[in-house]
């Protein structure tokens, strides 16, 4: 991730969702804004938005391929939250497609749930990337609720706790919503420079990109503000270099 | 799933998960076991070992049709637990291939979390199922913690709470560990009729039939234990006249 940023200078994470539609039109719809977006993108992340009707292994892995081409990494957002056995299973299957990373939701523990997960990405030189709050209003329901733990004997803040377990378990990045500046603040106060945040939730959801990097966010994950745009370069292109120039100035 | 449940004698949900494989073999071995195992089963739950290898709307269409054809409603194991709007399109493609269910995780929340999913099920006619409290080890971490609300002022256990939004957001089932009897008894007497349980776990983790049936549990998950075995057929007989019994000693 950090040497396709360097390279391509841009912490854009395209994540290439589009809106429900038929394998036919997707499929080449998608093509062209990858091709159109990539020399302002350092990684695309997939969801089920093109998983589901295109298919991993078919017209998905045709995708994987065309970002390699373009030297660019590739994150599945599967959100893995099952049991260790099917969990290993789901990570198996997306790194054969290509995949180098996985997103997983700490919620689901570690004792035959992350542990194979974390493992099977480890044996494979994969990377696995924590949810730590997420970007919709609903977040504050789980993780923004506080919980008490065997260890301590103080609430502490859900968020927190998956925090110090993305260190704990050497995740590879922690998901925070942009929507959240403040809770990306207080995060990055415990990640620090050992787990990178990557933010989503800029453009449709509300995010604004220059409070986001300032409160400690490394990559920006951003969907229909470029796949919906009517100039989807042109919109990676303008959000790349107000992102590179708010990094600049954190320096 | 109360129809099926009936006219079928049965309580025993179908897991179709078989392990890592090739498409090529992975579908004639599933399609045999669904052959095979239909008269002694009420539903069948896909997840990820099939959909992923498979395709949804190619192969796994195929087994979803053959599944109706003996009458058997389906449930995709999907663990729902993004944004709202990656939500509902992930619904939306898994009730067009044809399941009658989606389970979700709600720990996502409501707002721009699961109502999406809740409203486009109701709009299709189609079911949801809320993970209470899973069938691993970790799931102490997560379902088993301690948390602080809003409403309440005291802590109150995580799984008791997602019951309380089982019966709130109106959920056609609740999943709880075969592994953890005491919850299903706990959470139990929290749903009661309203909300039926289905509880995995059977066999490969441990969970045992009589005293799943006995601690409340309406519907019982089997995917290894059947799957793997010698003669899917007669192990999944077996379970279905064991489930049977014990639910006779309920009356």
């Amino acid at each position: 991730m950090k040497q396709a940023a360097r390279k391509i200078n841009s912490n854009i994470v395209l994540a290439l969702d589009l809106p429900h539609g038929e394998p036919k039109e997707l499929l080449p719809k998608a093509k062209q804004i990858l091709e159109a977006v990539h020399p302002h993108v350092c990684a695309v992340k997939f969801n089920r938005h093109l998983i589901l009707p295109l298919g991993l292994f078919t017209n998905v892995s045709e995708l994987l391929s065309q970002a390699k081409g373009y030297g660019l990494p590739t994150i599945m957002d599967c959100k893995i939250n099952d049991i260790g056995n099917t969990n290993r299973i789901i990570a198996e299957y997306y790194f054969k497609a290509g995949f180098d990373a996985v997103i997983a939701n700490p919620f689901v523990g570690w004792e035959e749930g992350l542990q194979p997960v974390f493992e099977t990405a480890k044996r494979q030189n994969r990377g696995v990337i924590l949810l730590v709050y997420m970007s919709h209003k609903g977040a504050r329901e789980g993780y923004g609720q506080k919980t008490f733990t065997e260890e301590a004997d103080q609430p502490v803040f859900q968020y927190r706790l998956f925090a110090q377990k993305a260190l704990r378990w050497s995740a590879d990045g922690a998901v925070v919503g942009a929507t959240y500046p403040e809770k990306i603040r207080e995060l990055y106060s415990i990640l620090g420079g050992k787990v990178p945040i990557y933010s989503p939730g800029i453009g449709a959801q509300g995010g604004n990109i220059e409070r986001t990097i300032r409160s400690g966010a490394k990559y920006l994950i951003v969907g229909r503000a470029i796949t919906l745009a009517k100039d989807p370069s042109k919109a990676a292109e303008k959000m790349k270099i107000i992102a590179q120039e708010s990094l600049e100035k954190n320096l």
